[in-house]
């Protein structure tokens, strides 16, 4: 399932990457055009869930283009191919496992969101849920800095990480996010089907990702600044759960 | 004690520099010269102990020189002053509580540093320790990514982590260091004055490291790659020392 990240520019280019399967994370479309041919890239870009189409100045994608000739549009694929959320549960359920899914709202940087695959897959947990929109891909550094973990470990992307902890809800799951503002990790009971979710590096968990959460786990802080990196609060938080699931 | 990291060039520059009591990481000194004023920047860097002196070919410095005056040296000083290794001490007695320190055997990328120093300000540890040949120092890429925890915890650099270590078990301490092949973590007692060893991204912590070590803790791994990213694992094994201190 690996293929490499790449620019993809012009017309023909773009609207086929989008139709073979390709994932597409991104599409940068001239604004303000009413031209046939970049209509119909939309409509199909429109049709992908893991793509993200934004409309720019011709200036924007003169920067963007290493070709020089962009037509009026640039694709962004990504370094790996996207998994779905039933693909995660079907991997728990292979292994005859309690489902341990990470959701991650909104991390922006790739060494983060590589690390934290890379904690995902050792901790033993059955894939990554990421967010479209104020997030990183899976671009070639995310890849890199997953230290091999994206092999194994499935990332599924989704517009809308409220709605997918609803409906995982459904499937039985247990969502915890990592606040300070929680109760103490120690205290809570991490054991059975469980989602953690990581907050963005400067914000933390949203609101309306909280208020879905049945649970709220805050790291012991003895110090004198804000916060862990993201990437370590993930495993701090992931090795709590699996202490409790050993023991 | 924040002054902010710099490249120094040339003779009176650099001179200053090392006499001024700046903390000054590395001194490039064109190779082969019997100059006497190169002479006398070479003896003064070896009497400052985070500093480390490498003789290069003049097209080496030609290439670092921003200024193209470089006189045959060049330094860069420190983001931030490092601390000594009996501040760590001192401040684990200011607050009347058993020293906890980091020690870090060969960590090379500055987001990793600056992570670790960030989770040992919150995990409640006393300072951390770095190796001057093959490391990184504190530089600015550290400090930011350290999110402030630079302002709080010291940070000692010496020669030799193996002799450290032995000192250090004169002051009462016991050390751990994190390794695949060790005892479950949950299963040491990793109460009481502590030193946690963290090893290199790539190859982690050295046999000589290894061997002055009292316990060697595992992590424990269910997944399919060969380690953790080094920021969370030190994350994990410390929030592992922070769980039974407060139990």
């Amino acid at each position: 399932m690996h293929s490499s990240e790449t620019i993809i520019e012009g017309r023909n280019a773009v609207l086929e990457a989008l139709r073979s399967g390709k994932s597409v994370d991104k599409v940068f479309v001239l604004a303000g055009s009413n031209d046939g041919p970049l209509s119909a890239i939309v409509k199909e870009a429109k049709k992908h869930r893991e793509t993200r189409v934004d409309f720019v100045k011709k200036e924007r994608l003169d920067e963007l283009s290493e070709t020089g000739k962009h037509q009026g549009v640039i694709a962004y694929s990504a370094a790996y191919d996207y998994s779905e959320v039933s693909d995660i549960l079907a991997a728990a359920r292979e292994k005859n496992e309690d489902p341990f899914i990470f959701i991650l709202d909104g991390i922006e940087d790739p060494h983060n969101l590589g690390a934290i695959i890379r904690t995902a897959n050792l901790c033993g947990a059955h894939g990554v849920i990421i967010r479209m929109n104020r997030a990183v891909g899976l671009t070639a550094t995310v890849a890199k800095a997953s230290a091999g973990a994206l092999n194994y470990t499935p990332v599924a992307k989704v517009t809308n990480i409220s709605e997918t902890i609803e409906s995982l809800k459904k499937e039985g799951l247990w969502f915890v996010c990592g606040d300070m503002g929680g109760e103490l990790m120690y205290r809570l009971n991490l054991k059975g089907p469980i989602g953690l979710v990581i907050g963005n590096e400067g914000s933390g968990v949203s609101r309306l990702v909280r208020e879905k959460c049945d649970m709220t786990a805050a790291i012991p802080m003895k110090g004198d600044i804000d916060s862990l990196n993201a990437s370590v609060a993930a495993g701090v938080l992931a090795y709590e759960i699996v202490r409790q699931r050993m023991s």
